[in-house]
């Protein structure tokens, strides 16, 4: 079957969803990783309901057309990316809240709605869904989902995986599966919620969630910067926080380059040479006795403490953190990496960068959510392709993450910029066994080709 | 091959630890649900070793033997017996802590560990594996990861799924896959960590586990009772507290036939005729303010509130509680179910559970974890056989249960008692599916064959 066939057919069941645009094609090319498809996808479908999602995949499936699932396309790592011959499947417009129950403490919504727009819909009953991407004000709960995404609360209040009671499944052949449970504890089967959580596209179509709530956390909020001499001084203090028991709700570290870089786009005064910093922030009714443990803890170790006398000088120290992002695409283009190591070895994994720094004669600014002793090390270089050095920078660093007894990816996902190393990861036996479950819901192999699983 | 080939190969790699006692064959053919399989196993293998585990699939596998993985026996599924023609394989001497990092807040285990004793030893580091089943003096980690165990604890401090970072798997033909990591965050690959959770010994043998620890919760305890004159004042009280916002440790309630039967075993005054009670407890550094404010929202409802003035009468109060099993035991045989629901269907689930009772002409003694919507309606009868009218019963109560969006297992899961009505709840496609994801993990079927998917 030709493109223009299958186009023809989207078009006969979909109508006006169906968008040939160049604008449309090219954007569905990228994500905000940087990388892009090999040229635009040979529709976008904007579907609105439950029943568009159904009607796609039955002529993908019929067609033998791959499938690129789309939210807001905010992912870093190129795992939304549609190309030549795919379908980009949009559901974007799919944004509906269904249903929020203050006393079951769950919402169920469409997959499109951004984390932020929900978060303000439910902030009218007092609730909160607690997954806090970064991303929040431009990436959907159904893109939140299918990376099982993490972010600066997770140490307290946990990652998407801790949030999702069910999702509803579109499959590749179009066939729509209610996965989960509306109650707190189930244990009915094989968890198959669990299983889309971070599946990137390639067992489904999330057409609908029944989201986990929290209740608005009481009280007030404390900051807290740490400044010390040295990045592994910075890691020592946030482990000496964990081990004193303490749980803040943020505790981000910033190393040297991303400091510096930070201040200088905010205009501020530079930081020492070397220098890293801690912010912390405390929350709910102990936030204020917490805050002034976690600053006797980390004074006790040398670092120079400083605690927001009012909620305007709390916004200003976080400030520094929030711009590492735009810091960095000022630097050029930004790889954003994302090992994860277990937290007692985060200074010998900031010792492992510095090392890859040195090998490799390159800067990576690192910021960390030390908390949870996920790293985000930054690899700036100029152009939009990554240069081969370095993706060899960075398979150094993945090894050494590794090694530690870490992961490769802490909430981005594999996408396409970190298959090859998958199987490093898994072992043979596992990325096959893994593959072959992905099989199980796609048979024809449709969803998100090419992504997490291709060799 | 004959079963006494098959014999005959297991002893020559495995020696000693193969078990043909009577003793232990009898003891391999029931769990603590009171149902027995047709008849004793070929052997019990008691393994040692991860090694132990692999040599046992490696022979099941070639010679087609079904295998069924036992921790301690204490299910209530039925999902641990094992039958003719099969090996029983029993986990329960592989119990070693093999790591503990207070650091990383994490422990490696073998998975015959009994829970109590993991959590005796996580103490003296002031740690904690929160999932607490009220048989966890007696049941093991690996059963409790396998089964997706609850507790008391759980509406507060989370079940199994919440508390696993990974688990080493040995698949049906031997192979072994070490799943998960050990750091906090991670999204590398599918989930199959979480899918093996619960998934009652038909993905593989667990013969290690990560687990995520907690501190030990600081502070003292209160514990309070709120009698009410019936069942459904109990469940909306129970509802008024999840819907304050204060956030019980435990939170349980008995109802009329089951704090009768309690009392009656305990030699205390019987209840008023029809009262219903609440078992209450608070923790951590807000215990007693969370008690009181908990105190007066059920006073202000009608209840008659004790607030325990020491440990020793909380001790006292929560031992009704735990009487619960025992005064069951006492009436007869107990088919112990397992439903849950939205909490906020809980005051309709009494009524269905009045409208079985009624239609049927049974008592069903019921207890509830309130905080989670959980429900334990116990069947009782002579003999060991559940008789079809108590099945007829159950049967009428499942479909209550589903019909208010809840599911047919909340903790205990499906075994070979439910699995017929699996099907009911996932709905064909699903069921198919799941089936088939067994399948990758064992494509010829000998991993508790007849239990959970079993048509
Ligand atoms: C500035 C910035 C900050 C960020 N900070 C964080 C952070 O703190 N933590 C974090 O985890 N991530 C972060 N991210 C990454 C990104 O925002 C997350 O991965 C987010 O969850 C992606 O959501 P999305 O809607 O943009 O999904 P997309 O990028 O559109 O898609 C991502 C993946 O999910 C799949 N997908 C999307 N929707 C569906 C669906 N309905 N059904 C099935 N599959 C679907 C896609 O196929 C793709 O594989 C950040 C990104 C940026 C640009
Ligand atoms: C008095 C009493 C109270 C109880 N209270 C609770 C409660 O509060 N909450 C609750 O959830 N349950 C409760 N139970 C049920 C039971 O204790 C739990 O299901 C427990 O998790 C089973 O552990 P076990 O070691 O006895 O497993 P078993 O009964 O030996 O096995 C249970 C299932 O797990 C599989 N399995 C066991 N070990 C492994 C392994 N290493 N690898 C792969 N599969 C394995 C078996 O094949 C079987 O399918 C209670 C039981 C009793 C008798």
């Amino acid at each position: 079957m030709t493109a223009a066939e299958v186009v023809a057919l989207l078009h006969a069941e979909l109508g006006d969803r169906v968008d040939l645009s160049p604008a449309a094609l090219e954007d569905a090319r990228s994500d905000k990783s940087g990388h892009a498809s090999a040229g635009p996808p040979l529709a976008v479908v904007h579907a609105a309901s439950v029943a568009d999602v159904q009607a796609t995949l039955r002529i993908a499936h019929r067609t033998g057309t791959p499938v690129v699932t789309r939210g807001a396309g905010t992912g870093l790592a190129g795992a939304a990316n549609a190309g030549p011959g795919e379908i980009a499947l949009s559901v974007r417009r799919m944004d509906r809240i269904l249903e929020v129950r203050p006393d079951d403490l769950l919402a169920v919504v469409e997959p499109g709605i951004l984390n932020a727009d929900l978060n303000d819909a439910l902030a009218a009953d007092g609730l909160w869904w607690a997954p806090d991407p970064a991303s929040r004000a431009i990436s959907t709960v159904g893109g939140n989902i299918a990376t099982g995404a993490g972010g600066l609360l997770c140490a307290k209040y946990g990652v998407v995986r801790d949030a999702v009671l069910g999702v509803d499944l579109v499959l590749a052949d179009g066939r729509l599966l209610t996965l989960g449970h509306r109650s707190v504890k189930g244990v009915t089967g094989l968890d198959l919620t669990s299983l889309v959580i971070g599946s990137e596209g390639t067992l489904g179509v999330i057409v609908g969630a029944t989201l986990k709530l929290r209740r608005l956390v009481p009280g007030h909020r404390r900051t807290i910067t740490a400044t010390f001499p040295d990045v592994r001084a910075a890691a020592v203090g946030a482990a000496a926080v964990t081990a004193s028991g303490v749980q803040p709700a943020i505790m981000e570290l910033m190393d040297a380059a991303s400091l510096g870089a930070a201040h200088a786009l905010l205009g501020l005064p530079a930081p020492a040479p070397g220098a890293a910093q801690l912010t912390i922030q405390t929350d709910g009714p102990a936030a204020i006795d917490e805050a002034e443990s976690i600053a006797s803890t980390l004074g006790a170790l040398g670092a120079v403490v400083r605690l927001a006398a009012d909620d305007g000088e709390a916004e200003h120290l976080l400030t520094v953190r929030r711009s590492m992002h735009p810091a960095m695409e000022s630097l050029g283009t930004a790889l954003i990496e994302d090992v994860a190591v277990p937290r007692s070895r985060l200074p010998e994994m900031f010792d492992e960068i510095a090392r890859v720094e040195r090998e490799h004669g390159l800067r990576i600014p690192t910021v960390c959510h030390a908390g949870d002793g996920n790293l985000h090390p930054n690899f700036i270089f100029q152009g939009t392709e990554v240069p081969p050095e370095i993706w060899a920078a960075a398979d150094d660093l993945f090894r050494a993450a590794l090694r530690l007894g870490g992961t490769l990816t802490g909430e981005h996902g594999i996408g396409v910029l970190k298959r090859r190393w998958l199987a490093d990861e898994l072992g043979a036996d596992q990325w096959e066994l893994q593959r072959q479950i992905t099989r199980v819901f796609d048979p024809t192999g449709i969803l998100n080709p090419g992504k997490v699983f291709a060799p």
